[in-house]
């Protein structure tokens, strides 16, 4: 497979486009989703962060696990009339939940849809392909397909777009366009930075595309070591930056396994809205399916 | 008006209760909630951040606006391969929409519902009724009572509980047990910190407490100057750390109002969801109103 | 002992004083200082910082130490023409050489030389008794008093006037108006938070005032636990508030020690330059030895 | 002139020499530098920071000013017992006197003495070339050469080896192998960054090479637009990167040079000894000047 072969959404919705596949989600889209809200029950797909904290005080703690917000509580006075805190966040960090913009991976030193990256992003922040685009949140219907449903999927294990058809058949679900993929691989505890982990493939990438998905959803991503040498990976190369397509990273699908097995369906509104800074590279997020 | 006659919910839920009037957001509730949706038309109720850079370069910009947020772009290698970057997120920013803990204020030295200031909040972090409590996203009906709508309120106004029904009546809604209460002043480009604005008068606080309002988010809350000398604010003195009410800041409700306004009705889905991020005073959110 | 028996410059300098003990640095004491230089020879008595690494990329480091600073590589370009970084340094921290400002300790809601500590420190800083006062760098002569020759000071032992009058005579050297006193415990490696170490008593304290100690730079200074239970301690609560005394905190003074023993002199020239930043409690410094 | 031309140190200390020029500084030069301290009296040659604060209280200021320092107050304790603070630093900021280390300026993908640039400079900092060389301070003989006494040096106007060898004479001074060379333009007021400013020729840097520099600090270096377009930059192209020669960026030597006309001679000690920490690009120092 060359690089041409390799699906694109370059050019399809302008040469200054900052949505990508978050363009899919219309108003008909939204008006599916609406029509899977009959209980308002709902599940976070965010893992717990924990802050560290920045101490100044003579005995800090020894020792401060890794997280990606380091926290600083504030001065407010003495006495103080109120608590208040500042924080440290590390927008990409394993560890976090968090959204991709799309000029987070450059591509040939472009970013979707074939700007300059060099004029996209400065020293002093993203001007183009920002989480600018996810400032009114994300809003859509959301499917899960959950490839850990009989235990984590094994790290030399590569999820094509034969898995997807047949994971769609498994949980009675079919993926429209707009439509919001919340793929689980059973690896939110068990995932360690440097160990192999499995991924999607490329196939699987074309899937979404031929699919229309507007947004990727996953305990894991892309394989490490990386799947097919030679061929960008799955989704930080060929998804995000060709089709323009936002990724949260690190998400914990657990619960909503659990929920969807309980239901008997895995589909549910999906509401992603992180914080509304803009010009950033990625931002935490907090996904929630709604039922 | 003596300390002892304000609504206090310390006790109803236990003494080691974090969720504070979070607890009204019942089951019965959420169907309620579930009900509002019907097209899937959303709106954020969040200010837009534009984060200031924080530069390293010999010629770094001369000036930069004030923001909550501080922006690094972060090195990833030569060339790069990914563009990510850090931010410093204040937590409290009266240009920040917010949602704060329910430590964020101390009242006579304990926080909600009755604990030790000291012991509820450390130099490492806050250990009591901190963020941790929207760990999984707040998801309720949401109802705008539009204070605003025929221009800003004045600075030297108070809304009272007869102001809260009336409203009610003028836009054909009724808030019951649960709901979050969207209060817009008409400030959300007028407010500026130091200038008088307007605010909620006690006797509207209670009139929450009564009618069991889960979650105020407004453009405005409090008074400046204080409407009643002597008697502490009602949102950030009463609501918060008496009745354990969360408070989002600094909303945007104009794109909100005018959804309103055009849809004829009054209330929807309110999804508050700030990264889950636990141990902090306060935590920047999107909330999104959905129709 | 009473509060009124304590030893205070309080009022010496006048009731705007910022410089403390540093006014003690004469021209005399200056030029006293100026002839200990004899060979350039220079020594630093700062404990090495690594910096803890804050990183974006998918595969940060899974642990870090703890480190009084935590370093961000930015983003230059791509290529990179140029590497730069940013940090955030804390500035009291134990395992950080650091150069305490008189504003740093509070007493009775007052700070030296008596103006109300809530008028000189505020949210947004430091205006009064900050490390403006530093703002030149200190120079002048320094005497190393080495208590730790033949191993470190037993952790229950306190080290009174009549000690620092017997190192004198030991090490054949006399501390003078305006000098710096390095005080040397043995303890730099050893050190360890909430773990019992020696200290100086208030006698001690009161010795420096009167030889007209113009800093006192230690690898230890107060006792813990307290040495003398209900009076203040003697270096952060005397010196420091009263005498308005800067403290170098957390010395490295062993191969200032090996130094001196190796020469056979105990005095020099001390250079204590921290980076010229005003307005803050405390600041990293590294204070150089030159004989 | 080609590249090959360019004077260099590279393998002249080893492959693996961190310390570049610092080498120069023997203790025959150290002697020579102490025989300059007569009086004690000492100028600091670093501009003032005035922190920019981060607040959190709902009353923050509307506007801070640029600073390469950002303060936040931090909680410790209520009553707070000590006040205390953390600040983000960015090393090299055209307001701030630092120290720049020789990774800071990679010159064809290699770090002095021509390490891979790769290797010695990763995500998580600096592992060769970084500010560890100056853990020691550095203590040497400096001269100045002011060409901004009878006002600022033109904003075309370039430093040649003759107008260097013509202020030696002209101030009664030889710069030798080992001193530090601060060079005053009288700009430290005018500086502002993007418009044009003089510098020194690639001349220039190779008469320092001659001599034996050690080490430069002046308020300007190279010239902005570029003195001679195609050839690297004098300073920050030749000297820091190929000499291996340390700078000092943004010295403010407005009162030394008074100082030096006021005593009529134009050497002293040198030190410069910044925060200890390890592993950077660069660091804030407050570089002094003792008569």
């Amino acid at each position: 497979m060359s690089e041409d072969e390799l699906p694109s959404n370059w050019g399809r919705w302008g040469a200054d486009d900052e949505l990508g596949t978050l363009n899919l989600i219309t108003d008909e889209v939204r008006e599916r989703a609406s029509r899977e809200v009959r209980t308002g029950r709902s599940v976070s797909l965010a893992v717990p962060i924990q802050p560290s904290p920045v101490l100044s005080g003579p005995f800090p703690p020894r020792t401060a696990e890794e997280s990606p917000v380091q926290q600083l509580m504030l001065y407010t006075g003495n006495p103080a009339l109120a608590y208040a805190d500042a924080m440290t966040v590390t927008n990409h960090h394993v560890l976090s939940t968090h959204l991709d913009a799309l000029a987070h991976i450059p591509q040939d030193g472009q970013v979707y849809p074939g700007r300059p990256a060099s004029e996209s992003v400065t020293m002093g922040g993203v001007v183009h392909g920002s989480t600018t685009a996810f400032a009114d949140g994300i809003v859509t219907r959301g499917v899960l397909l959950d490839f850990g449903a009989n235990g984590p999927v094994p790290a030399d294990h590569t999820i094509t777009a034969r898995d997807l058809t047949a994971a769609e058949e498994r949980f009675g679900v079919h993926v429209e366009s707009g439509d919001a993929l919340v793929a689980r691989f059973g690896w939110v505890r068990a995932r360690y930075r440097g160990n192999p982990m499995p991924g999607m493939t490329v196939d699987a990438a074309r899937w979404m595309h031929d699919r229309g998905v507007s947004l990727y959803a996953g305990d894991l991503s892309d394989a490490y070591p990386p799947a097919q040498p030679g061929i960008p990976p799955a989704m930080h190369g060929v998804a995000l930056p060709r089709l323009g397509m936002p990724l949260i990273d690190a998400v914990d699908a657990d619960e909503l396994a659990a929920v969807c097995a309980e239901l008997g369906r895995y589909s549910f509104l999906l509401v992603a809205a992180p914080p509304r800074i803009h010009g950033l590279t990625g931002v935490p997020v907090n996904p929630v399916a709604i039922f």
